[in-house]
């Protein structure tokens, strides 16, 4: 049996190379792609071959994560329940994907990856495959073994298998659009982070930060007036948002399996470029556009986080999504400060403000009698409806 | 003809006093309404006999503001377009009814209130009165004058209408909820609003602001431990949260009259209660039912913000808001740090939040034969449908 | 061991009783619960304890079923997809709730019911033992068995097992508010059902039926100018509804369980209930109120199909529900007419029809000026919207 | 001053060539487009003369009529309030582009239309011909001049109008799609509509008629096997369907003005096909498909009825409905039987309904520990939030 793993190089797929070898009598190819975590992938592949890879994979799909995925995490303003950008959820179904195209590539029988029975990234792993391989079969080694930390420990030691020196308290896993903290230590929803949990948005400096990003068609091209390709603008925006200590979301999520649990996340540039989006789209939209995207943008941010990549609805929300931010183009001028972000003022290229309408003191003024024509007829359901009910 | 006016002390409302009588040969009542604005009643008062009226009122309607419209403005997480607390929105309504109480009272013919034909105030103020009062003739003098700053200016001295001194850059509203800033200085929704605009949050400290806040059946009840109530408590949180610059709102806003309008608003007691009212509501409901609130809540807002106070759906959606609300109790610790403010943790009491469950070391865990169940069967509809479509 | 079966009297449910004292070495207390199907009570008791049922319940939970869950399949037009009335899935919790009774009262350690592992109704039943009595162990013979209907007619025959002498062409599943069909012949969705597949619908007329049905908030309470109880009216319905062969429905429908199957029903009374009660919704609802009940029932239809009974969500949508249909009295008109029923007229209670607004001839008139002012305000953002893409 | 009149030959726009002649001392231009009505457009063309038009068009439309606007009128299943085809609505933004088109080749300063302040045809119309050609000012006599049916035929009578012999009961407006039928002695909500209302649906034959309805990505193209272009199509669907007396619609309409109306249609083409047009896509779609279609379908139809066309969410919304139809490909069995129309089954060329899955006999089986891990984590979120509050 050959199986093709995604590998992280962290504990649990280590420990899962050897594992699947023994469980399967297997042959296992590693493959880890690189979407922007800060990780040293020489040692990667390192630690993969001690443990018994017979073959590794590092790819770098930095690009293609930020020119497929997170283009339109912007565009659909994706924050699940209201606040996480969707980071790990976004990065599943790529890595998904070039772990299949390598297994199909090398003729596996069987994909694996280091998702627990807990946890939303099975879901997206295993549906992914599925829909990309559906002949292959999908082995989750953390979902059959039950072991815990410890255990894992004590047969990486027994087996030779070398072991990243992690932080003992938390477990991380980041790319270019977050990061995300779990751990005993901060599954307490009543309990404020500890600090020593973050990582990018340690507060280096409290001057007050002035950004204008530039939007072209919806998706991020400058920021302050520098074109840059979408890759490093977010690693600038990570950088400069994340220095005054802005970027942090917790909340208690509703999990796809069944369950609230503490979410922690770091995320500057994807809350600065998402909120500031929103405003310009606010300011673009008819309002009977702006509340319908912020219906598709709910579901489509539900789809993603849940799993449902290869839900064929996506590619309608997003091909409604791409119609709409046709028209978002345009700068927003942003402040940060403290923990908070601040609007100041924007000039979208197509929006339907007009001074000359909107000014109490000149321009387009409507007569007292068509004034009370609007306001009769627009409210009169309500009224004629009320009215009979209390007769 | 007798007409009951809703009378501010502003320019616009002390010019109609003497319009109105002479324009109608009327006799005028005025109204003034105390809604938590921080202005001098007694001055108010002695302006309207000045300028004409024959009788005056000053109405302390501070308690059923909060008690009947800022209570539902927290349980409904009232925000309109996401951003705007909707203080005048609401306070509209219950001035509307104050000024009909008298006008029945008085045997008025007629109410009579400030607004121009560009703003949302005169649908607020037209449909309610229209629903109270049918009988009545609603009059708004500067729907029909067409007289600017100047004339009226110039009207006041003919006439010797005494003048309140105001700033003479921006129009001023405020009550308990917030404080809107308008005028032509920050209408050009490009340009950064000027720091003079702001009263209610100018910053006078850096240090951090921790707060706790306790609810109880989704009513804010006490402030770091200290229960008072909700007038009182909305006052505090307007001067803490307000002494470190937070608060401040400003956004291009569609206008139920048909336009788009950079806005601007201070309102940090409300922005501190909603967002630690809806933490607590994401802590305590179903995903379901987090996913039908925020589809009442923004329909709540629409409808207050365009002036259907008295569309019949209200009651509906405010009956399904109580009775998710029931469960609503337990108390948010948040951060107010620059203009932002974060959640820090939360004890909410009916949350299904499980440790048992949720953790990743301990209780309840599926099996991976239940596990990969799940997913099959939670993503069947999907793939299926997927896969046709590329055969 | 002491297993409570949910017992219908069919061939799985009875092979059932038997298999589960073998394979558990249990006592099988047999509770059969009439909500309205044709069944003769006694002999599926006979066969209980021929089969080998220690103990057999018969529970008459007509009006209970009527009066809970009909009423608000009624007021929240229960049709799930559009189409499907949700008998089978209207009656799964109550009988659930009846066999908990008894497992509670007989001290029970597991509850069982007759339902496969492709059906919705495993997943209606599973969860409703969960929630009310979760220390029980809930059993499904038929998910774990893997016994085909030869097998099981086999292990019948071989353990003196009673069979009920069935159609052998269907599968039927019967209750006060329609009959289900299921079974191979018809579940190819591109071949018409034959009509020996229908019982409650074959046509014994062609003349036309008019009925006035009477709605007293919400709930029907008379037929043709007769009062009666909801059970009687309910029977009254299908049986003068059916003979017109009124009352077939047949679509292609998405399970709960991942995939879409055609099924087939009739249920005229449920039809024709829901139909009336839509319009007399329609006649007395703001446009606002009506566009809201449509996402609500919707939902609701939603979660009871999918065995989501006890989602906390269905309380606030039958308060919600309730509260609306408050005002929904009075009565229709219509004609059944072959498969079709039209709706003739209706005399609502509380409409705010008005002939004087709505006729051309008389009444409420805008003037050209009120008229040109509300469709200028009306359409204006839309038009400034689109001028400036156009540019 | 020179204006172009949407002529149709009726009374009302008849009496308005001479009023607007006389009123603005006018040329008048009278525009007749032929959107499938059943009139005599050489007629029509002489009366418009007769009674002072200095120039007259007659265009024939019906083939943009059904590409542009009824092929979305099926793909988007278009029915205002679930019941109203939007036969009058659809054809009101063509007519009015239609008449501007002349009115600027004809160098005109105003455009003039026969609708009443009461109605909904005002809107569709001021706001077409605003979004088209701003510059022109639209003029509706009968908005300003205030005669009713008795002083227009004395004023007719005076000037030496011709006046078309018409029912003097009914107010009929038609196309293609539908007739619309109005008339003081329907106007009675509780009333059934007397049978001389009706003229495309009088019943000819009891017998039923089977029907194979052919689409194409959405779009009609074969009935009973026979291609044929749209307008063909629907004549003969409204020909077919119409002699069994099917296609008769009323209901207690919500207009955009502001109140109820008893509205009466017949339209048994649009029926047929949006009917089957529903069930190829719910036989196609996944259920999240499904449900986001009804929203998108319900904002159609009202962004359709309220003269919103020019509104530029529309554009979102066709788009993502041609998205979705181009997988509604197949044919749909009906059969018509006195006024119902029941689907017998259909051939759906993507449907993901799968034999193999979906039959209890065969193919895919879930094990029990499958299933109940489904069940158990599908259920979890309500069955922990429901248990927290039970406590």
């Amino acid at each position: 049996m050959k199986i093709v793993l995604a590998y992280s190089g962290g504990l649990d797929t280590t420990v899962a190379i050897k594992w699947l070898k023994e469980t399967f009598n297997a042959t296992v190819i590693t493959v880890t792609v690189d979407v922007g975590q800060k990780d040293n992938f020489e040692d990667i592949e390192k630690r993969a071959y001690i443990a018994g890879a017979e073959k590794h994979y590092t790819i770098d799909a930095k690009k293609e994560f930020a020119d497929k995925f997170l283009s339109y995490a912007v565009k659909m303003n994706g924050l699940y329940e209201d606040v996480y950008p969707l980071a790990t959820a976004l990065a599943r179904p790529l890595i998904a994907q070039k772990v299949v195209e390598i297994a199909k590539k090398e003729g596996a029988d069987a994909v694996a990856h280091g998702s627990t029975s807990k946890g939303n990234d099975q879901v997206r792993f295993d549906l992914a495959v599925k829909a990309l391989y559906p002949e292959a079969k999908v082995i989750a080694p953390a979902r059959i073994w039950k072991m815990t930390r410890e255990t894992e420990l004590q047969y990486a030691k027994e087996k030779g298998i070398p072991v990243k020196s992690e932080s003992s308290k938390y477990s991380i896993d980041e790319n270019l659009w977050g990061r995300s903290i779990e751990g005993d230590i901060i599954s307490d929803p009543s309990i404020e982070v500890p600090e020593d949990a973050f990582e990018w948005t340690k507060r280096k400096t409290n001057e007050k930060l002035k950004l204008v990003i530039e939007f072209d068609k919806g998706i991020p091209v400058s920021v302050n007036n520098e074109k840059m390709d979408f890759v490093k603008l977010v690693q600038i925006l990570n950088e400069l948002a994340g220095s005054r200590g802005f970027g942090r979301i917790e909340h208690l999520e509703n999990r796809v399996v069944g369950f609230k649990s503490r979410e922690v996340y770091e995320a500057p540039a994807a809350l600065v470029l998402i909120y500031s989006h929103k405003d310009l789209e606010k300011s673009t939209y008819s309002p009977l556009e702006l509340r319908f995207k912020k219906v598709i943008d709910s579901q489509w941010s539900d789809l993603v986080y849940q799993g449902l990549w290869y839900e064929p609805l996506r590619e309608t929300l997003e091909l409604a999504g791409d119609n709409l931010n046709k028209w978002i183009t345009g700068e927003v001028q942003v402040e940060i400060d403290g923990n908070g972000m601040r609007i100041l003022g924007r000039k979208p290229k197509y929006s339907p403000f007009s001074e000359k309408v909107a000014s109490y003191n000149k321009g387009w003024y409507p007569t007292d009698e068509m004034a009370r024509g609007f306001i009769e007829i627009f409210g009169m359901h309500s009224l004629l409806t009320r009215e009979v009910r209390s007769d």
